[in-house]
């Protein structure tokens, strides 16, 4: 058994336990000075006064960070990390040549184990070095990014994907179901892996197979994850359809309840937010892809005055260029203040919560990450807020939502396991893999370029 | 007389010159591979093939920087850099709290010549390391600021602020454009410092001063730099008052013309719009300032419809907690998709340009910098693109928008000196003092903490 390790820093924001008294400040503004955090093997052991620490845990190995901010790890709640390799593929481009002239094509034609691994790995990378120590993922061959989330270290959930279309992972929705839960059974000893159901659309996804994914959802406690009212025209050809909105129709069939992640939620009347907020569903909030995409601006501060649970997403690379949970952090707070014409809207506190609890919560896993606290996975991410562009510092909870940028992210942890060390990969043999995936990405550059250009 | 510098990246974007031919690609996306810039004391020598370059300048000292992208330095259009000692000590307040209970009590007991040193340092190096290299700052004691910036050998054009009422730095209108005038003066040796006129905003320069200044314009070859239409209140109480727009009133007293930037134009009419194109106005917008205090969302798209010149800006501090441009151009070019509701707005070479030739021809300095172009100043950053997380690289412009962040910034030359060599400041002197102001911000951070509390 190794010695337990102390980690000191200058500030923590535990961000949990809920309060209990509303008069109490918002837990996720509280910051504890002088504090340290005990990890014992894959768990938080103590959150204490430093003295306190240092007699209770005399044998213990001291990680000192000065000057150093310490947060629980970021959850990322939507993304597609295999499409790292399609970054910036097809930008500036309306969506329909943006999916028919650039993604589906490359999809097609390049969608395989081997490209799910190698994209993963970089996004999964990208993410790590930014904080994350969590992501929600939906993709095709997602027993490939489990290999890749396996490699770093990363917890990870990911979406049984059904989609009403064959590729070359599935051919139908009972064989992409199939696999899925296969996958599952094959998992269930994986402690840092996880799962949830991920019917891609309400449009590309029949009622049958909904209504089979609500009855599974309830049989094994797994979350559904989907994208839903992204786009104006989707509503809109819901409607003309099927006489409903998609999240009517998806609430019609059993899938709007407390397991219900829905991902986008751009195009909200306030009849659909009442319904997520009524059926305590959570939404992956994903700012920079709405807007890169030019899908519209959600309505997060209305989320809030709801109590919906807002979690951040970064989505794909192809929408979304930069894996940077805490940029994307950044702008849905500015955006929800902008929007809402309200510059109280997503205070700080209440954004880092959303990063984190928040997140956690909606992948039902609020009992084990999202929170510093005693029994918890020990998922944690260590800012430096000594460099000068910081300084001075008034709020540290300010600065890590306002100010601070994925560089100043310097060590995190994830189950207690030191994955990153002063924004380096510990792990040498990792790091060698991933100069390899990186080095690779120039046959996946000429195999784009070929496609794109005809020749194949 | 020093050996010339033969810089070889990867790809220069050298943004200019202007295309002649409507039917050729954006120069601002023309992407060189396998050149060089050449750099003569404080120009652009040569931008030639590598092989030529080095055949023309046998005994140039070179600079290889593979897996680099070279461009031209980013021009922050908008700022008020010493407000960097107050970053996050007024986050998510309606904005009359902000100004009444932090901001105005705070500057009325803090400002002066040490402050704004301070505090100036601080943001210009932070802008500085962020690949900035021309700033359009606008606050009290401008000579202050002008140390600052010399200090750190950024170039630099400073706003003879004018404002009608009395602070620690002038008594009234006259008096504020006296002590600016007399700077420039001062100041008409310095080759990297500049000055426009700088009337704080229309609702706080009276008639009388506004026509003063826009005949001071037209004599001395001027720019005006205003804060105008930020908010709605603000053109409503125009309205009220005046029975015009601010922007009206503005053009009727002369004010608007080839020579004006206007500061945010948030609220903006078609109108509005239209009058800016017709007199050739030039816009500095600062999306995340206007986000954060919830002044709303400038119609960027259109302006760029219109022909109407658009640069970025930070702005200060107090409104916008992170002085980083590349991340507010970032963020534009995502907003006016989002808000236009084309995924074709604002592409990433549009992007680029209004981060350089833009925002340098705003200030009337596009004949020395803002490309790379023979003759020009050599004004340069250069961005590490060979990071895993940016691999693979399609389209060095969409990378240097969409994906790199101010930690890929490597490089840094301002009229030819190598200000930032990886990452760092080059001049030991000058990280020393960077190192005592940051030490001394202790100071600045008690005294607001006893200004705020109120102790004194």
């Amino acid at each position: 058994m190794p010695n337990p390790v102390l980690i000191a820093p200058q500030w923590i924001v535990p961000v949990g336990p809920p309060r209990v008294d509303p008069r109490e400040p918002d837990p996720a503004h509280v910051v504890l000075a002088d504090h340290a955090v005990v990890v014992e093997g894959e768990r938080i052991a103590a959150l204490l006064p430093l003295a306190q620490a240092q007699q209770r845990y005399p044998h213990a190995d001291t990680v000192a960070l000065p000057g150093h901010l310490l947060a629980p790890g970021f959850v990322n709640l939507h993304s597609h990390a295999a499409m790292a390799l399609l970054r910036g593929v097809g930008d500036d481009l309306p969506l329909h040549r943006w999916l028919n002239q650039r993604i589906w094509p490359l999809e097609s034609r390049l969608v395989g184990a081997q490209f799910v691994r190698d994209g993963a790995l970089l996004a999964f990378h990208e993410m790590l070095l930014g904080g994350v120590t969590c992501v929600n993922d939906m993709y095709f061959f997602p027993e490939a990014a489990i290999e890749a989330a396996s490699t770093l270290g990363l917890r990870s959930v990911h979406g049984i994907i059904v989609i009403d279309f064959p590729s070359a992972y599935a051919s139908d929705a009972g064989d992409y179901l199939r696999k899925g839960l296969e996958l599952r059974d094959r998992m269930r000893d994986e402690s840092l892996v996880g799962f949830c159901l991920a019917p891609h659309a309400p449009y590309t996804v029949t009622d049958d197979v909904l209504r089979r994914i609500a009855t599974l959802s309830r049989e094994l406690g797994l979350p559904i994850h989907t994208h839903v009212h992204e786009t104006l025209e989707e509503v809109e050809a819901s409607v003309a359809r099927h006489g409903m909105r998609p999240l009517e129709r998806l609430a019609d069939l059993g899938v709007v309840g407390p397991e219900l992640i829905a991902v986008h939620a751009v195009h909200m009347t306030d009849g659909d937010l009442r319904l997520l907020a009524e059926a305590g569903a959570s939404v992956a909030h994903c700012p920079h892809s709405n807007l890169k995409l030019a899908s519209g601006i959600a309505p997060t501060a209305r989320m809030h005055e709801l109590g919906i649970g807002v979690g951040i997403g970064t989505d794909g690379s192809a929408s979304n260029n930069r894996l940077d949970l805490l940029g994307e952090a950044r702008t849905a707070a500015l955006l929800a203040k902008g929007q809402s014409g309200s510059a109280e809207a997503w205070p700080a506190a209440r954004t880092l919560r959303a990063m984190t609890l928040d997140a956690a919560r909606a992948l039902g896993l609020d009992d084990r990450i999202g929170s510093i606290e005693v029994g918890k996975q020990a998922d944690l991410v260590a800012l430096d807020l000594s460099a000068a562009e910081l300084a001075p510092v008034f709020d540290p909870v300010s600065h890590l939502v306002y100010s601070c940028g994925r560089e100043h992210v310097q060590h995190v942890w994830v189950a207690g396991r030191h994955v990153v060390r002063k924004r380096q990969i510990t792990d040498d043999a990792v790091k060698l893999q991933i100069g390899e995936v990186v080095a690779r990405t120039t046959v996946w550059h000429n195999r784009v370029g070929e496609i794109l250009s005809g020749q194949v």
